[in-house]
C-alpha cells in the first residue's frame, strides 16, 4: 500500500506517457498509421470513426509536437498533406498491440457492457 | 489506406476497449492496483496522483461496471470499502506495461515535452 511519503505519480514516466496519449483519438490515431501506414488527411478522417475534422486537426497537431507524427504538405493544387509515424511514434506498437490483444481477448465482456 | 467501404473501426474490440479505458484516471488507477494490491479507497486516492475523490468514486464505479474492479465492504465504524482487480482487470497488466515501458524509454522526450 502507497505512504504518503511516497515519490508523486506525477513524476513518472507511466503518468506523463498517460498526459501525452490522453483521450481515445490519439490511440485511434496511432493505430490507424501503423495499420494503414503513411496516409493523407482525408484518409486518416475516415479510418478513425467519429472523429470529427477539428478534432483530427488538433490531435495530430499534439502528436506532431511531442514527436510521435510527421506533417509531409505536398505543393499540389489542391494541397495535399500526408501524416506518417515518426520512430518514436512506431515504438508505441507494443502499446497497440496490447490494447487490440485485450479486446480480442474480451470481446464478449465488451459486448455486453455496451 | 483505407476504403470507405471498410469496416466501421466503432465496431472493433480496439476501439471498444478505448471506450471502456477512456481517460487517463483509469489507466493510473488499474496501474496503481496492479502494483500495490487490494486497496482502501483513501490509499487509492492518495495513490493516483491529482485525481479527486469524486472523480475517483466516479472511475471506480465505472470499472466496476466493466468487471475490471470489485468492491468489498467491511461492516467497520467507520465503514470501510476495499478495491482490487478481477481477473479481467489483472489482465491489463501487458497493456500497463507496454505503457510504461514505452514512458521508460522515452524519458527525456517526455522531459521535453513538458
Amino acid at each position: 500500500m502507497p505512504t504518503p511519503k511516497e515519490k508523486p505519480v506525477l513524476d513518472c514516466p507511466f503518468r506523463q506517457t498517460l498526459d501525452v496519449l490522453e483521450g481515445k483519438w490519439k490511440f485511434a490515431i496511432i493505430h490507424s498509421l501503423l495499420h494503414h501506414g503513411t496516409q493523407r488527411f482525408k484518409h486518416l478522417e475516415r479510418d478513425v470513426a467519429g472523429i470529427t475534422a477539428r478534432m483530427l486537426i488538433k490531435e495530430l497537431k499534439l502528436l506532431e509536437s511531442h514527436g510521435i507524427v510527421t506533417r509531409r504538405p505536398y505543393p499540389t493544387v489542391p494541397p495535399t498533406v500526408e501524416y506518417s509515424l515518426t520512430e518514436c511514434g512506431h515504438s508505441l506498437a507494443p502499446v497497440i498491440e496490447a490494447i487490440q490483444a485485450w479486446g480480442m481477448q474480451n470481446r464478449t465482456v465488451l459486448a455486453a457492457g455496451k
